[in-house]
């Protein structure tokens, strides 16, 4: 079974949109990941910090899903990273109305013994040093090792980001975070240049607009699934990654092609991620229901045309 | 050979991009419509309408595409649609700078005799009362009758709209024409709402960020290709509307499968109108770069999943 290590947050969120409000729920990048991956056949872990103000009905949802939490560090007296946004109208516009770092200030990451050998690694968007660190700690070079990251980097820790960058397989970021970082308009020409950077593949995140997926001439894209309503995208662009990584953990062919495929698998999960508040529809998500949707992709971008 | 009535303008367009800027080049939606189609294996005819103005050099630009201009009207003295725009940056925002309706303002088609029973009828936008007028001219009911139609008619033609809407299989509209003609932000709701209005088929462009097909409970989508540059957007929607119908009027299959293909078709000629101003792409475009690009369409979408 294919060993997948999860570096990233663990979080309490408060949201806001269009559609109702939360308190403090269960949010953060590796457990978005995490319950993504888990759809798959791998042995994964997460690393990660908490305040022991984190309650354990949360660490048991992720045991739940046979994550090993053995590198999570639990701060005594400490307390748990929180974030709180706010969507407006159309879910594509989120203001940032709290971010309390707490614990994740002095995150010093240890990967479990057992994970130094992962073959697939997510690195969640964290500080490039700290993902850096992780990276160091590994005994055996990683098959794939994913990275996501955001603009706050690349306005704070340009040099530390680009540093990070050279030791990665798979760089993945948004559109206008692909054009930040290239300084090129076109997302072709972005990719391009993002690829001299360090990583041999870039996925290009657009939200409802769906994803790409670039490496040396090769293009792949896939949308987001139409949806009726949309109630939450926190952690659609984790649970992508999640699904994406833990795919390709659980797969031995890390071909273009069967990129391809991670990137399905990803947009796939997203699309239920994004139908309840926070981690409740990725909790519950049964097989049938996501074998059912993948049909439903296959329905949507699927072709037939004779070329002469 | 299937016979195919294009109904739009014949214009006159001067163009300012970031990439430079056109004097009056030749435009106008009937004129992309009926070089796109002119790619396929049908009969095409226009009827539109221009002053004396109008040089017969462009004129001829779609005759040598085999395409039928006994229903061209020339007015004496009078002088041709003028439209002027600029792109912003990121070329998504458009600003209208001058719009001169002249000989159009009159605009009375008249369908050429031999057009009257034409297989696939492609409406450009316009006047809703002026696309009604050419339905009630044909004789026989074509296979396919498709509208293209925009936001100002909502805003100044509710009722006609609607009205000839009743009367067609396809509308084809953009994103925010179609949230604002269903009242609904939900595209998929959209969609349906629009389908009990009269059209059995929605197609909604969203520019850079592809085409969506909808028919019941059917969905498919089309990216746009991506692209290293894009010089001028102008013309890429009715190019869009001339793959898409020619390709109808030249097949017999008008099911839900062969209108993805019609999509894909018009997505890749589009995808060559954007790559230089105004029409001179489309003249020159040749069979072969449009089937290697269609290959590329297919690598760009196709994958290979097995579903448990």
């Amino acid at each position: 079974m294919g060993k997948l290590l999860i570096v990233g947050t663990l979080a309490f969120d408060a949201i806001e949109s269009p559609f109702g409000k939360t308190d403090r729920i269960l949010g953060g990048a590796a457990t978005f990941i995490g319950l993504a991956a888990a759809k798959f056949d791998v042995k994964s872990a997460i690393v990660s910090v908490v305040g022991d103000d984190f309650p354990d009905e949360y660490l048991e949802v992720l045991r739940k899903k046979n994550i090993d939490l053995s590198g999570v560090e639990i701060v005594k007296g400490g307390k748990t990273f929180f974030w709180s946004g706010k969507y407006k109208n159309d879910l594509n516009v989120r203001e940032t109305l709290v971010t309390e770092l707490n614990t994740l200030a002095d995150f010093d990451p240890k990967v479990p013994d057992a994970f130094k050998n992962a073959d697939v690694v997510m690195l969640g968007n964290l500080h490039p040093n700290i993902q850096l660190n992780v990276i160091k700690q590994l005994e055996t070079r990683p098959k794939l090792i994913i990275l996501d990251t955001m603009n706050y980097w690349m306005d704070h820790t340009w040099d530390e980001l680009h540093n990070v960058m050279r030791h990665i397989d798979v760089l993945t970021l948004n559109d206008e975070e692909a054009r930040q970082l290239a300084k090129e308009h076109s997302l072709v020409k972005a990719a391009e240049k993002i690829q001299t950077l360090g990583p041999k593949y870039v996925v290009i995140k657009k939200g409802e607009h769906g994803a790409l997926l670039f490496h040396g001439d090769n293009i792949f894209f896939a949308p987001a699934l139409p949806l009726e309503e949309v109630f939450d995208p926190t952690g659609a662009g984790d649970t992508f990654a999640g699904g994406f990584s833990g795919y390709l953990a659980a797969s031995r062919n890390r071909t273009f092609e069967n990129l391809k495929n991670a990137v399905i698998h990803g947009s796939n999960l997203a699309s239920f991620c994004v139908e309840k508040f926070g981690t409740e529809r990725m909790v519950t998500l049964k097989e049938e229901e996501v074998a059912k949707r993948l049909e439903q992709f296959r329905e949507l971008t699927q072709f037939n045309i004779e070329i002469e």
